[in-house]
């Protein structure tokens, strides 16, 4: 055999008939180059989406069980339609479900963890010369359930069955074109990373950069897979995402930005050991995905707790966070939905310690002020004022001349 | 465990989510009444055409391992939304595809047979009091490959689990209130037979009545699993089909119609051995598939040969057969789409000789010009010329006294 590469498209590039022979295409012509190939695909579009709405109108509360018996037949439709286009280009091809490639997953439905890969029939499939196409986000459990890894899976699977295989590579297609030094749509001058460490790309998928799914980004880290970010509709290189190189290291390779969050402030709250892991227990068997925390060291024995959290979230965390400042006694509770998040990222922070102060600086000099201050080693994040965004972003970006080659 | 029920709804059944949510209401006042239920369901309403559509878009010539793949996913959606629907209403259901129900099936991609049915899992589920849904049409073969039945299939579905399960009955429902003695949209006082045997009901999907599909039937009478044929919007008793039952056998059980073939006749064949099989191995390895055969006896050493076939075969059996007429050195082909038939089936035929004799001095008082008969022990079927369908199934209707109860 060859060199394996397994290559991941997501349900945009396969959301209509048209789309999937351009896939086709693509998948043809990586074949021709020499590669023997697995290529994991996602549902088409907006299935999962109608299946979802479909469910909701037979039931109140689906279950989980049905609703992944439901959703998997999305991405068992997009393979089977792949492997006849393959055919139509005159490559041998054969499409698997999860649980025909010998996906096994664990824990529950909907959220399930790859627990094993069982390659055998996707090898012999390679070793006579086909292409495989495997239906990603899903398996089977122990009793034989179809289970799903939950949104984002198919970047999951993509990168476990590169390391079962051994693969080179795993190519994540999107519909962006790899991972920039900023989001295009706000920095005109943003460019293209073409290469990033997992670390880095961990901290981005963290601040809110979209793709890949973080969870597949820690997989390849753990399993050393190296993976490729590039557009499906060009073939021009992405970003690869790799160990970190530390010869190209670049002191920031992007700004982040997010404006999916709100803030949630408790004032006036008693400084005694247990109160913060009191109220963010509360607020995590609730299901609330609380992000930054930021605490002050108290004065006259009363401090202030401000954490953030998904707007969609802000309701039922202020209900829970009001009833539990009421408890502690502390003063008040207040909220703010027009925050935003902007984020410095690179590995080359560690060794540069003025990078905090030019940040602060620069976010000064255009009149931001800035509301809550997170850091990591790789990592400085500002919580400012939504309407400051773009600005903000567009500042960080040149003060750090990262649209320079 | 109580009495077990095979319950089958087909794709008309779960057309919409208003539709499975009407199926879940029958399904659990039939586990109210004591029955322990597995249910087979089709894919929902025109899914199947959909997807087939969606094939040939990517595909000329889709893969017959690639459509099974595809089209199974229709029944594995319907199973999933009719499960949840029934966890709504407060009923214990869990949902298996065709592979999870154990449906071994051997033969080709969508023509498939089944082999072997493993109900452990299923028998498991009913012992805990679960309704088990069942994916109709769809099996897995011995490479693991998902396989479907052909259309129809879910009917066989039903029946090989309602003869695994060693079930009381198999409730096949479709949107008409069971087996009528004539098509009600052509006969006004067309009466459903309340009890049928298998043989005639045989005779009945071989003469055109659409519903149950012919192979579930044979497969009932090979295993003598009582069928019985009722409406999904009503709650009346529908059509039993069982073993005969001489306590209560009608002379004519029904008048059945069709209007979907045509006729073909060779003209001034010569009459010696072995030319009728040429020319009907030639036509059956185009994959069409001729229905009525007669020949005359001969005068002066030739004679006329006629058959019927689909009329969408006309075209390739015209041609196949005038290219075979020509070798053979017969005078003539000749065809006719203007052709209807229409058959009696009764299982008292065998004991009254005067039926046929009867049917065609009926078809001659109406002035029906009789083109071809064939007959077998319990049916008449004749030939005649499209226009005069009506009139000839109103008066065979009413000669023997079908409306009467």
């Amino acid at each position: 055999m060859g060199s394996i590469v397994v290559q991941k498209y997501g349900g945009s590039s396969v959301a209509t008939a048209e789309h999937i022979k351009a896939v086709a295409q693509r998948v043809k012509k990586s074949r021709e180059s020499g590669l023997d190939l697995a290529v994991v695909v996602s549902a088409m579009g907006n299935t999962t989406d109608r299946l979802l709405a479909l469910a909701r109108e037979v039931s109140l509360a689906p279950s989980p069980r049905e609703i992944d018996q439901l959703l998997s037949t999305g991405e068992r439709q997009s393979v089977a339609l792949l492997a006849m286009a393959l055919h139509d280009r005159g490559v041998a091809a054969t499409s698997l479900s999860g649980p025909q490639a010998g996906m096994k997953i664990e824990g529950r439905h909907g959220s399930g963890v790859i627990s094993e890969i069982q390659p055998g029939r996707l090898r012999s499939l390679l070793a006579e010369g086909q292409v495989v196409i495997v239906a990603g986000f899903q398996g089977e459990n122990a009793s034989g359930d179809v289970t799903t890894l939950g949104r984002g899976g198919s970047d999951t699977t993509a990168v476990a069955l590169a390391q079962a295989l051994g693969a080179d590579a795993c190519e994540l297609y999107t519909d962006v074109s790899g991972v920039f030094t900023a989001d295009p749509r706000l920095v005109a001058s943003a460019r293209r990373i073409p290469h990033i460490s997992f670390d880095e790309m961990l901290e981005m998928c963290a601040t809110g950069c979209p793709k890949p799914a973080m969870r597949s980004v820690e997989f390849a880290r753990t399993h050393g897979v190296r993976l490729h970010v590039r557009s499906a509709f060009t073939w021009e290189p992405g970003t690869w995402i790799t160990e970190e190189d530390p010869m190209e290291q670049a002191i920031i390779s992007g700004v982040v930005d997010d404006d999916s969050e709100a803030k949630v402030t408790v004032n006036g709250v008693p400084d005694r050991p247990g109160i913060a892991a009191h109220l963010f227990r509360t607020l995590a068997d609730a299901d609330i995905n609380v992000d930054m925390i930021v605490q002050n060291v108290s004065a006259a024995g009363v401090t202030d707790i401000s954490f953030t959290l998904p707007r969609e979230d802000l309701a039922p965390g202020t209900q829970i966070t009001s009833s539990i400042a009421e408890e502690i006694g502390a003063t008040g509770v207040t909220t703010d939905e027009r925050i935003a998040r902007v984020s410095l990222i690179g590995a080359g922070m560690k060794s540069n310690p003025g990078v905090a102060a030019t940040m602060f600086e620069v976010l000064a000099g255009q009149g931001v002020n800035i509301e809550m201050i997170s850091t990591s080693a790789i990592r400085i994040s500002c919580v400012i004022p939504e309407d400051d965004l773009e600005k903000a972003v567009n500042a960080l970006h040149d003060a750090f001349e990262l649209a320079a080659t």
